[in-house]
């Protein structure tokens, strides 16, 4: 147990920042697990590194994206610099477009797969950003900004980990990092380039905490090969490997394992096959010829001799996968002796959803194999003991936790404690928490307001906690409709209501009872000389409400509609 | 990977159940985990062991429980010589008042602690069940079954597996089971009984499934101890732990812990009061005098000398322990250097909700000490290790997997496999698959329907699919209401259509376009001569609906009302 500087932090607005002080602050992903876009701020001009997306908690039903928000910058569009992307996760660059839309022109620099990717998603999006490539061990001054790029490795190829130079001093940003030492691409991450750094001095670290709790190491991604070819050789019907549509290496492995065992591989869901034809058309995923067939093709193919890739293995209920496991896919059912392989981690929230889908798959006979039950995932993030090795090698001033929940900062705070930084220079700071850099020493001198920026459909921001709030108690319990046309002159009704519910109960009497019950109240508001249909809507909301309450202890939304003729 | 008969099973009704056999079937319990209730039938009487609840899913929003289907039970009511409740947690007697709706005078068997928590549960129900006591070792006839309990080991005291004997052979349900062979109470499971039961002969044994696919053995309860002692020793702040109610064994250690380290104890959350009080009264809860104190009299000691044990474990909303962790509590505020422990496992599906506590708390400035970063918990079911030892023990000439759902049943069956049972005479039989053992082979031979039963505030049964899918609808998207009065002989609206949407937006202006749209489809169905107020309601609803699908890609639910005048 440590002395961070603990608890939320300030709550008021930050002060003018310094003559030839940094400020850092985050507009999503610290506090949370997605989102992330950190704002570096130095001689009035601004650099971004990394703009992504958020995916929504039951809490917030009907939200497709969670943006960063944009407010704190809004005003200082013209301030930008630059954006950094250090790789291709939707959580770090899914949210860009919706950044475009303000700046057009954003000078956008990653790499050559990230870019590759962001150019995909922005053609969606009918965008053609203005991508700049950047690779490891590359310095380039972005206005002001002095940066420079490091490999890292991750669960997607091609990632930076990028430097910042200012006058103020030099930050170092891991973006989503782990240390394998044995990776498949022998693409390592530049530890070597971190020390080198650190004997610079590095006045702020801002590191990757997703893994902060886990003890000790990841292990390498290359072990899952012999795990998979284990799998394979064992089965003489059909195998279907589940992962992230983005995990090239993991395919890679996917793929060698098929190609020994004389399978055909067929890629099963749109961004899977995107993706994968990108990676294959930069030389990032080695595709044998002849390995791949279409699903038409897979289905004329003895059971012995394919192997599909599929997504789905987070239990999205619209992926192929899902589809299978409710026996609903058109060309793939799934019969006794199948075996499925889940090469995937479970996203926190997303449990119910795929053991829903390991369920459905066991039902109908198939052999599940995933990480429960055999070491065919391995996480993409640095768990503790290589986080030491980095705080280590970084020998740092400051250190800023980023990326992950406050379990998570919490936990990466205390390690770089132990690799002897001084409590009080590991800032914890949420979203929206000014972190200033001044003399050398970081500390939190305000906040700026963040708050969740929902897309739903075609429209970004309409969709607010008052919805959010509608939609929650109208998915708990529905509601019931009451409408009547009244005579504004003597407010009297001239129809008879209509009393209408969905979402409240299956049986067709249950709301017998409140025609009668809203005719005695309407005749009730008319001898009273109740003319305003604002009025009489809030006295049936009223009765009809408490009846519920009482009959039902349930509590739908009443909604009345007095029409004035 | 085994030969199990896998795949759901028969879809079509059983045939009559011949002279001297047994059918087994369960209303809940086998493909999910909750709900626990089978039914035993022998010579045309029934024999009903456990009767629980479900909680919901994300997909059954608004329900508060879910029963066991009695539907094919419920011609029969008096064909029932009794119900055996094998321990006293929700998921095993919860559905019991329910029941006893249908049958009042109900003859239940139960230990001591569970029939107390029953007592106690069937009182806010204003119920006083028809309870008979019984214990380990015990035999007894209930109607032509002939039972017999055994001691087991669990999460809660006081639990039994039982025997049932009949002409057509023995079953043995474990109920809920694991073999702690250190247990703090000393009431080991009787595997030596389980043996002898074995050498007679068992028939059928029904297996818990519930940790089948964790390798190993579970950890001793006691040796959760030192661990609380080494917690509490280095806190010099207040520490509040949290765990089940009924967990009398985790609350004893933590009572203990507290006493070495002089701090008084208060309880936090009506079922923990509730449960403790009824733990204490039967000896089953060893509280030193004076340890005890209430939560008024723990916020005038010392924060070094209190300890509070609280409900909340699972991130329930309106627990205490959510309270505090969003700094909601009314007496309990967290502060930095306060330790929180949580001595519980995550259930699945409340994985987000605990982490939202746990992050609250983080971010207050507490430690919270959770199984992930010290051995707070054990769990109370067999891993597969001690499984094996079950089916060694017993040498059962079948084997049906009950408690859990597929990925468990599976599971469970193929370690029964692996102790020489045959394949064919393990069953895999979800709710409502008819399991008879006919001259000592076990065999799926049909069906009967069993759906999910909901309570939604006090009534059952009236909340089906089609409420919820409404209720999905209208929690995905809201609704858009449209009413009109129309003229019935002309088909001409006589007001103008009011036109208001709830759930969908937070912009006043979004549905500004729908008025003229409306006005001007009912000035179509008027000059169409339409006056049925169904069609032009059909007519609304297309437009509406199509324009918000265009413009928004989002699909609420479109209510349009059309008042006949």
């Amino acid at each position: 147990m440590s002395s961070l500087s603990t608890g939320p932090g300030p709550t008021t607005p930050p002060p003018a920042l310094p003559e030839g002080a940094l400020r850092v602050v985050a507009l999503g992903g610290i506090g949370e697990v997605g989102r992330n876009m950190t704002v570096f701020e130095f001689g009035g001009r601004l650099l971004i590194v990394d703009c992504g997306v958020l995916f929504p908690e039951d809490d917030q039903p009907g939200v497709d994206l969670i943006l960063p928000d944009f407010r704190a910058i809004e005003d200082r569009l013209e301030d930008i610099d630059g954006l950094v992307l250090t790789h291709g996760h939707e959580d770090h660059i899914g949210a860009v477009p919706f950044l475009l839309r303000l700046v057009p022109d954003l000078k956008i620099y990653g790499s050559r797969f990230t870019n590759a990717l962001l150019a995909a998603k922005a053609k969606e999006h009918r965008q053609r950003p203005n991508l700049i490539e950047v690779r490891e061990g590359e310095r380039r001054k972005v206005g002001d900004f002095d940066l420079e790029f490091f490999a890292v490795n991750h669960s997607i190829p091609d990632a930076l980990a990028v430097a910042i130079r200012t006058p103020a001093g030099v930050v170092l940003h891991t973006g989503d990092i782990k240390l394998d030492q044995l990776p498949l691409d022998g693409r390592l991450t530049d530890l070597a380039g971190f020390s080198r750094l650190g004997d610079e001095g590095v006045d702020l670290f801002c590191v990757d905490s997703t893994n902060a709790e886990v003890p000790g190491f990841v292990m390498p991604e290359r072990d899952i090969g012999p795990v998979l070819d284990d799998v394979i050789r064992k089965v003489d019907q059909r195998v279907i490997v589940a992962c992230f549509a983005s995990h090239v290496h993991r395919v890679q492995q996917v793929l060698d394992a098929a190609t020994r065992h004389g399978r055909r591989v067929a890629f099963v869901g749109r961004s899977m096959v995107r993706n994968m034809g990108i990676a294959a058309d930069l030389g990032l995923l080695n595709v044998p010829d002849g390995l791949l067939v279409n699903l038409d093709q897979a289905s004329d193919l003895p059971e012995s001799k394919v192997l599909f890739v599929s997504t789905g293995s987070q239990g999205e209920p619209l992926s192929a996968l899902s589809r299978m496991a409710r026996g609903e896919h058109r060309q793939i059912s799934i019969r006794a002796g199948d075996t499925v392989v889940l090469a995937s981690s479970m996203i926190p929230g997303n449990e119910t959803a795929v053991f829903g889908v390991v369920n459905g798959l066991t039902r109908l006979g198939a052999n599940v194999v995933h990480q429960g039950n055999a070491k065919v995932h391995v996480s993409g993030h640095a768990s503790a003991g290589e986080l030491l090795y980095l705080y280590n090698a970084v020998r740092p001033s400051n250190v800023m936790p980023v990326h992950g929940e406050w379990k998570h900062l919490r936990a990466n705070g205390e390690l770089a404690v132990r690799t002897g930084v001084a409590p009080e220079n590991v800032v914890i700071a949420e979203d929206g928490v000014v972190v200033d850099l001044v003399d050398g020493k970081a500390s939190r001198t305000g906040r700026v307001e963040v708050g969740h920026v929902y897309v739903d459909g075609l429209s970004v921001g309409d969709v607010g906690e008052s919805t959010l709030s509608d939609r929650l108690v109208l998915g708990e319990g529905g509601f019931i409709a009451i409408t009547v046309a009244v005579d504004t002159s003597t407010g009297r009704a001239v129809t008879r209501p209509t009393v209408s519910g969905r979402g409240f109960s299956d049986d067709p009497k249950a709301l017998d009872a409140v025609l009668p019950m809203v005719e005695m109240e309407l005749a009730r508001t008319e001898a009273e000389g109740i003319t305003d249909t604002h009025r009489i809507a809030q006295a049936v909301r009223r009765v009809v409400g408490r009846w519920v309450a009482d009959t039902y202890r349930r509590r739908p939304m009443i909604v009345p509609t007095v029409i004035p003729v």
